[in-house]
């Protein structure tokens, strides 16, 4: 078998076959497959697409390029959640306490940020003395008694989607349907969980740009998660609005809090009680309505805030008070330049804004600021004068906040009538 | 301008500017455009292709990555020729005696074997004494003089092109004709030669599977080469039957001089005096028919082959006779294993036969053994008997036989009928 004849065979819009997959991404692993050879490979199946089998393969030859996390000691009420991406986007954080609250088990590993923006891995580091790396045996450990615990991505696990993801990050091969539903279920899978609910998000800040794409991302995940036997349901969402008000991670995390509080934003409140209502049903196996009832229970009683707290310390945290997260050095506020409703807020530009405050990285090396951030004041459809507060930026280095205030001034966008309210949730499938 | 944006807009099929397509190939040479990102983007032109602008892009943008040769002090006579290639093929050596000895000037770089055989810088080493290497003030002075001159490929004229052919063998980005058009015309333009005539091969062997698809190859090249201000026509011709008889480098030398006395093969005659009155018309611009005519009396007066024994001794070759090509040490016979009528001789198989005795490279450091190959003694239509000769092996050293005689049995196939006669020419367009 030659990899010359597979990048042929796909060029030329052919299937290929188990043994033909299984080849290629072990040869990518092992260096017999060189990078330019994998990158042209991977642009023809961007353009030619694959079929159910060809997709089914190659998340198997993902998960087989490593190894697979047994939660088979934790029962069967184990569950997973995973989004496609999203500035501002803090449901981890929310969904994991509320759930485990009620019973199931979020027994997770989650990114550190891809993009512009910290991923789960870094809201948590914003905690002093959180810990993010633990024993295998710590994490079954804390996932049992507390039924929440969320670590540090392995590299173990999935090994070729860590070198094929970089890969296709610089040759222009993202955003294909089949390499991104493998990538992201391949490791939803070998993460062990029994029960996975996706948050497909589309919009002009996603990968998936119409809903018709998101749908054929959701259901292709759907497909794939049934044939290795878990329970999978997705919720197609709106990503043209940022989720909340908060951007940065120790902001996001008290955004979070405040969502457990039940003084939240509508919105984000309702998409956490939606995914979160979703993984009690799907792992309960009750119907969305009673879940949806005993997951807004949890937020109005106080238990899921104090599953946050049981989590945070089981994994480390110091903790005292919500506004010991609010401590970056300077609070400066963005005024509008504008008078008129804000009628579009540019997730990318937001995300490049905080970013540029040091929440994010713009190199794989780089070390993220926690405290910094933006906190809006103003959301989508809001009337605001000029000169009127629009957000608060949150951050240390002063030197930095000229260019982060430019991206907020390309961000956001206003109109003289009040725009179109606009759909959070499109769909739900399973 | 960042190359990801470059192969994104190419994988969405759009056309790119005269701007990205420099910015991709100079970044390329110069190492700020990765391997693999080329391979993507190559990927990607060869499933989404090109427009006839972006091709002509291309193919300037190579010409200028490199130094071009100016052959102006020559005149306006001078003729280049390009074959798409193709086991067996001896034309350059027959053509550049006959067209020079017509006044024409041949003042040619030719390339040493890409796939199984050598190319014509190797048959011309297989001359003692034959230098391939001048300097351009002799490679300039030759031409004039003698009218015939062919040097080994300099790496400073598109060195673009050796970059990107490297990565197009080992990526399947071969068969594109927008980047085989590029590949060859930006060679042929920037060789300098104010007349071209392209051999496009069509067939089971050749890149061009369908007279249509090289109909298409052929006229991008015209159209390529009449946006540089050349004179270019294109024979489109059968490729599913080796030309002449011999495969080897020397024995493709022996062959040429035979087809210069006029005895050599009728196909290989036919094909060679088609292409060299093409050149004869297109350069001294004079009908074809009258060009043929010159044509066929220049091998019948001997004008050509006097030609050639000028063109080897100005440029070092030591030649005394003919049958010093035939020089390998031992010749096997190659008899045959059915009885039947040879209804089909596979070109690349027979290229591999050769090259397993040594006549061609299997690594690009190999070296070749100038006086083995191949002499079939019956070609496509004879019929033989069960233990007939089929062929003389030239071998030097008996342990490649086997191997040899293995790769010619899988080559050559017999029916019980006569087979039908083939077009050797389809096409000749302007």
């Amino acid at each position: 078998m030659r990899i010359f004849d597979i990048i042929s065979k796909k060029r030329h819009g052919k299937a290929l076959s188990r043994e033909e997959i299984f080849f290629s991404i072990n040869g990518y692993l092992d260096g017999t497959v060189a990078d330019y050879q994998m990158s042209s490979l991977l642009m023809a199946i961007c353009i030619n697409s694959m079929n159910d089998e060809e997709i089914f393969n190659l998340t198997d030859a993902m998960i087989k390029s490593g190894d697979s996390m047994d939660l088979s000691s934790l029962g069967s009420l184990t569950v997973d959640k995973h989004s496609t991406g999203g500035v501002g986007d803090k449901t981890t954080l929310i969904v994991s306490p509320i759930v485990a609250s009620l019973g199931c088990i979020v027994a997770k590993m989650s990114g550190r940020g891809l993009g512009f923006t910290g991923g789960t891995i870094d809201k948590l580091e914003s905690i002093d003395g959180f810990k993010t790396e633990l024993s295998i045996d710590e994490f079954l450990k804390q996932s049992k008694e507390i039924g929440a615990c969320v670590i540090s991505q392995s590299g173990k696990i999935v090994p070729a989607d860590k070198k094929l993801y970089a890969l296709r990050d610089v040759s222009a091969t993202i955003d294909s349907i089949p390499l991104i539903a493998s990538s992201i279920m391949s490791k939803k899978i070998a993460s062990g969980a029994k029960s996975i609910v996706l948050d497909v998000k589309v919009g002009s800040g996603a990968f998936m740009k119409t809903t018709d794409d998101a749908l054929e991302l959701a259901n292709t995940m759907i497909k794939l998660g049934k044939a290795f036997d878990r329970n999978v349901c997705a919720l197609i969402t709106n990503m043209d609005i940022p989720l909340g008000f908060c951007v940065g991670n120790s902001l996001e995390l008290y955004e979070a809090i405040q969502v457990l509080k039940g003084e939240g934003d509508l919105r984000l409140t309702e998409l956490c009680t939606s995914i979160a209502s979703q993984m009690v049903a799907c792992c309960l196996n009750i119907p969305e309505k009673k879940a949806l009832n005993l997951v807004k229970d949890s937020i109005s009683n106080g238990s899921a805030l104090n599953k946050l707290y049981e989590w945070i310390f089981a994994q480390g945290g110091k903790f005292t008070k919500e506004e010991d997260l609010l401590s970056a050095k300077h609070k400066i506020d963005y005024l509008s330049k504008n008078s008129g409703y804000i009628s579009k807020i540019d997730a990318e530009g937001v995300g490049i804004s905080a970013m540029l405050l040091g929440a994010g990285r713009i190199k794989k090396t780089d070390k993220i600021d926690h405290s910094v951030g933006l906190f809006f004041k103003k959301t989508y459809g809001d009337f605001v004068s000029k000169g009127e507060k629009i957000a608060t930026i949150y951050i240390n280095d002063l030197s930095l906040l000229d260019a982060s205030i430019k991206a907020l001034d390309n961000s956001i966008f206003f109109s003289k009538d009040l725009p179109s309210t606009q759909s959070l949730i499109f769909n739900i499938i399973k």
